[in-house]
């Protein structure tokens, strides 16, 4: 076979085989076919666009470049979530106690993040004592004894995907259906979960702008999920404002708690049982979604939920006082608070802004190399719809650095919007796919 | 700048400016745009288009990006000819003399060349003690002293063209006007000559297959030189056969001769004429392109043309003798003869499928670092149109290495068309553009 041909069938859109693929992933992978061939192939599958049968194609040849993660010891239907990303989202921090309280195990690795905020296992590092790093024994046995664990991603998961994100994101060549899906879903096929869950959001904060858009990538991430075998369920949910309160690690996690308290904010708590409620349907303790979504709302209301987070941080390390006393999460020393500029009705609050201004504050990283503040981050006071007066408090921002808080706070204060009147707001769940 | 952003630009269908592509074709020649980044910008101006602005912005910068040949202490209008390229195209060593016999100073700087045969140079060197390497002072003083000098190019012309083309090559993103517009117009422009004439090929061995594609070609660059305050002139000509008789380094220089002479083929003999004449009027020395093919004409008829080869071949070191006794030439000592397999016409004679033949026997070169046989090539006995008999002699292979030579004889007799009928012949000039 021969890189340049391919690049030109495709570029004249033509339909690459299953053997064609994988000689470029595989090529590219190990090293004998350059960057330069693989971006000129990437922009003719931007302009060209891929099957179906392509898009799986594509993605199972990165799902097998590496190692695969083996699940089967553990007894029961191992359900997955995944998010496709936006500011605020703490929900595995929820969802996974609250699914394991009601019986579907949990065995998760999670990433790092590059971005506003870190990633699930930068979250976890915010709780004193918190070990995200456990043998492969350890987190089976803390998985068949107590239900849930959630360690870093040790493996060597899809790296065909890492080496060509890597380029897609400097050459634009991000934007296309069958790229993301093949990105998203080869990592997690790899990973040995039985069903995958996907919440994928939409809004003005997230990579899909509109439901539309959002649609057609859930559709296509649940067919490839299937074509693997997996159980698969999408949700497709709001991100034009920051889920929950809470921008920031320590932040986030100390918003964990209160929602598992029932103590949280609404929407935060509502997408929680939603998707944790899904997580049980799919793993077999509930015989369809609605009455999963009842027991995972009855483990939050019985306090369940709160319990099996105690025990998932005590088993991994963690002090599980912090769960009865917030205190003991870390706090940035100095804080900024925003205030409102006039009288009116909160209209907007660009979660893409929040987001870059939480990272100024030094709770997320802008290169591999950067470390993370977990007391840092952004609270909000209000969220879109609220009625606010003048010099009313609208979100104070938590960092170390001084010079940093000025930045974010100047920031943060551009994502607020303030009209006249009360303002329409979208839907928190846009769509389920069942 | 932002180099993502460019890409991004290009791809979305937007126009760049100067100053952006300038940063591009800089950035990349010099190092700090990787070529992955190049070659998925390429990519997307191959689906998107560039502009007429942008295609002479970027001919300009690749210009630009190297030495400038100074010709200007050559008195006179410096006329180039460039041809897209086609087997048995030797016209250069015969207009080059009838040019100088003219009065228009020819000062050329030539490039050797991968494929068919070798290029001008190597055509040069077969010619026995011919030097295409001059210092420059000596190049002036033959252009002053004889009227005419070619030698190979040792300037750094266009270095930013060299490296995108070889990206080019390997990405499937050489099919693109702009793009070969550029890469043809930056050498030429940066070359040094007050005019150019392009010869451009089209048929099933050019390049450009239809004449509607080598128009299209052929006013761009015109419009792209003439934007620089070149004079131009471009002829469309005929390149569905091999152009004369004679495929190979010497063989063609004896066909050259032969032409000088006034006993050549009559294909190469009538273009030879008209791109001459049209050198001579853009020279300044005929006051039309009709007077100007007159003087040619009347040039090759008294022998001036011969007597300018002799001078131009004696000038730079050659014996001048091979314009009277062709056996001075090199010629391999082994042959083969392709004879017709029936009774009939001949309705083609594939000139792509003859180049390989051509380069099989040695007279080509496959890599820069090949060596090429002077001697090797093909010579033609029929020509598309002929009557034939089963059994003659279609042409005659020559080669030093026998098992080169069977490949070769095998691979020429296949593109060798044999019809019941006088197949209609396509005009050896499709157009000219003034």
């Amino acid at each position: 076979m021969n890189t340049v041909e391919l690049i030109t069938k495709k570029r004249d859109g033509g339909e690459l085989s299953r053997e064609e693929i994988r000689y470029l992933v595989k090529g590219f992978t190990e090293g004998s076919i350059p960057d330069y061939q693989m971006s000129a192939f990437l922009m003719a599958v931007y302009f060209q666009g891929m099957s179906r049968e392509e898009t799986v194609w594509l993605t199972q040849e990165m799902k097998v470049s590496g190692d695969m993660a083996d699940l089967s010891r553990i007894p029961g239907l191992k359900i997955d979530k995944h998010s496709t990303g936006g500011v605020g989202d703490k929900t595995t921090l929820i969802i996974g106690p609250l699914a394991a309280a009601c019986g579907v195990p949990v065995a998760k690795m999670s990433g790092r993040g590059l971005g506003f905020t870190g990633g699930t296992v930068d979250k976890l590092e915010a709780i004193p004592g918190f070990k995200t790093s456990l043998p492969e024994e350890e987190f089976f046995a803390q998985v068949e004894g107590c239900g849930i664990s959630v360690i870093g991603q040790t493996a060597h998961i899809a790296p065909a995907d890492k080496k060509i994100y890597a380029l897609r994101d400097v050459t634009a060549t991000v934007e296309n259906l069958s790229l993301i899906t093949s990105s998203i879903m080869s990592k997690k096929l790899a990973s040995g979960s039985d069903g995958i869950l996907l919440d994928v959001k939409c809004g003005s904060g997230a990579f899909m702008k509109s439901e539309e858009d959002a649609r057609a990538l859930a559709e296509m991430m649940v067919d490839i999920g299937r074509a693997d075998g997996k159980k698969m369920m999408a949700m497709i949910t709001d991100m034009s404002q920051p889920l929950g309160n809470a921008v920031g690690n320590a932040l986030e996690v100390r918003e964990a708690i209160e929602v598992l308290r029932g103590q949280g904010p609404a929407d935060i708590t509502e997408l929680s049982v939603e998707l944790a409620g899904r997580m049980v349907f799919m793993g077999g303790c509930a015989s369809s979604p609605e009455e999963g979504i009842a027991k995972a709302g009855a483990a939050l209301e019985s306090g369940a939920g709160l319990a099996k987070f105690r025990e998932f941080v005590s088993g991994q390390g963690g002090d599980p006082a912090v769960a009865d006393d917030l205190s003991l999460l870390p706090l940035s020393g100095l804080s900024r608070t925003v205030t409102a500029s006039r009288d009116g009705f909160i209209a907007g609050i660009d979660a893409m802004t929040i987001g870059l201004a939480s990272q100024h504050t030094g709770a997320g990283r802008q290169t591999k190399e950067d470390s993370i503040d977990h007391g840092a981050g952004i609270l909000l006071h209000h969220k879109c719809g609220d009625q606010i007066r003048a010099g009313e408090a609208l979100m104070t921002l938590y960092s170390d650095k001084a010079d940093k808080l000025d930045l974010a706070a100047a920031e943060a204060e551009k994502a607020v919007q303030i009209g006249d009147e009360a303002p329409a707001l979208p839907p928190l769940i846009h769509a389920v796919i069942e």
